[in-house]
């Protein structure tokens, strides 16, 4: 029997890893693809909102770094690093660390029964003490947010925004990844059209997971020099398909479009295989101070589900200070020596208290 | 008599200022101009290398800011603020925190009598207990750097790119300054000949502050894709005039220049002027772990000024990081309230351990 099982090779999944090899655990990394395969099918375009820059030695760790002692802007020279990029970087992480993945393996069911758990896989069955939950959201696009939201395509599922027809464009939901898709189009001349229900350009939000980042902004007053990009504030009610046309309604008005409406509405969490393990309150799964939870103690959840939120990807910065915390919960219950900590807690990657973080969204 | 001094009214000074004012100290700001005047002077296009990002709430402060709650990127709305933008963030803060500024103050002298300072200026004498120097470095361009330097146009006197002519330039110096200067010039389509004894693109190290920032690096590929800037690896000896011509003599090689030679030769220290308060030793100043002069007690040194190095502006995000030293050793002496300072450490802005730092230079 396995002593853990992380599930997800992402940057949580390894992340997390990381420390439990430096503590001698004995686990196993299972991932329905291979190590940060979400990463490879974002847009071409699409890069991380957050910058990074290699402060690490000055305790700032590098925003999407997953240990203290590396930096994607070490690695990758570059500030956004792209999907491809950055899973470039948790790859060579995996490799050095040599850390024990198994790729192509998709979990079906995980159970518990007494102290230890069984993941059922299309590969055989795996017994284990503990099970780290790092799988990620990108694989789950929220699809079904209003009647007629067949007649839409996700913005997650547009590969390379060149091969994209069309001179208008109606893009609804107006976070991160609906701003991305517009500037995308704005790019290549196109005119779009925003439509949310809030109007988040003039948030006065501070939390960057409910407002839109600076390098948005930034990218956004560039390419809308000519004001290709518009914004409509209303609710979407239901789509229509009248002919060649899709009518959208929204709370205040009907908007007629020739081409497909692109649904920038996120994505939903990857809890719902295991949602039986958890106790549920206002939509969140409930866990204890150590990401673990409070209904199957032994299973942690690490990484963007922390809680819920409406981010096309919540921030590294968050979740990187939580791996530790895991670790050292999974370690010291495993009596394992756990020193490494100390230096994860001296290099400022590891957040115990939450409440420090003065912030009600913790991913 | 004041029982505090800070000379200077850009990051450093007013990063001091806001601690000792929150701490009750009875001091005043000296600026030769005003809040953040050196910021104004930069060319229109330039902007700070290290991004801003407001992650403050999980320890990890804005890489830009000069307090452990506030953040250029929410301030400013944008990742890599122009020097009227961070000027503008900087007079905010002084505004806020009600700071003591006497602006278009000219400091001519600093001496120490007893356990009093004495401060000579345009305006007057001063006397003072502590004297914080957080005089800057961009008003003290490096120009004679070797013979027929006088031939040649410091970038940091170019105000705006869109108003220089010529189809080729020979810039001289590599580092930051240089790479800005040739991004800009070829944003333009001239062609650009940069000179180092160094290929600093390549290097191999990882302190920021002496290698290429990431910000500059996507900026290089993203304008040199036509190969307008070029590298020329080799000392500059000297410069001559020939007729219409500036001939560069480089270790290697003679080049030719219709136009003036660009020196991005970087900055000189502003401890120039108070050069005898300090001992030196390999050209820097000695401090003490306070960041206090080994030779005149009382007088600290804030800012880019720390070290001696290379680079255009070296970053906030080090010296950040001092200003509760400094702050907190001047009012233990003064018998201030410092709880404040448990404040900073407690939100990760207090560094007193450069060792930890793992990094030579600690600007």
């Amino acid at each position: 029997m396995l002593e853990a099982v992380v599930v997800g090779a992402g940057p949580s999944g390894i992340g997390v890893s990381i420390i439990l090899q430096k503590m001698g655990v004995k686990f196993t990394v299972l991932d329905r693809n291979n190590v940060g395969s979400s990463f490879l099918k974002w847009p071409k375009q699409m890069k991380l909102l957050t910058p990074s820059f290699f402060s690490n030695t000055f305790k700032m760790i590098d925003l999407n770094a997953i240990t203290y002692d590396t930096s994607p802007a070490l690695t990758l020279q570059t500030e956004h690093p792209s999907g491809q990029e950055y899973a470039a970087y948790l790859k060579k992480l995996a490799e050095h660390f040599k850390l024990p993945i198994q790729g192509n393996t998709n979990v079906d069911s995980v159970t518990k029964n007494g102290d230890v758990f069984t993941i059922k896989t299309n590969k055989g069955e795996i017994k284990t003490k503990y099970v780290v939950w790092a799988a990620g959201e990108f694989q789950y696009p929220k699809i079904h947010s209003f009647p007629g939201s067949k007649y839409c395509t996700h913005n997650s599922l547009i590969t390379n925004w060149e091969n994209v027809e069309g001179d208008e464009f109606f893009v609804v939901g107006g976070y991160e990844s609906g701003m991305d898709t517009a500037i995308n189009l704005a790019a290549r001349k196109k005119r779009v059209l925003i439509i949310d229900k809030d109007n988040l350009l003039n948030s006065e939000d501070i939390d960057p997971s409910r407002t839109i980042s600076p390098y948005t902004k930034d990218r956004l007053r560039k390419v809308n020099t000519d004001n290709l990009i518009e914004f409509h504030t209303g609710k979407v009610i239901r789509v229509e398909k009248e002919n060649d046309e899709y009518v959208i309604f929204t709370e205040k008005k009907k908007l007629r479009s020739k081409t497909k409406p692109i649904l920038a509405t996120g994505f939903k969490g990857s809890l719902s295989l295991i949602k039986g393990l958890f106790d549920w309150e206002d939509g969140k799964a409930q866990l204890n101070s150590y990401d673990e939870s409070t209904k199957t103690p032994g299973l942690y959840v690490t990484g963007p589900m922390l809680q819920s939120h409406n981010m096309i990807f919540c921030f590294i910065y968050k979740f990187q200070q939580r791996f530790a915390v895991v670790a050292n919960n999974i370690g010291i219950k495993l009596s394992k020596d756990v020193t490494v900590i100390e230096q994860y807690k001296k290099e400022g990657m590891y957040l115990d208290n939450l409440e420090d973080a003065k912030d009600e969204c913790a991913c």
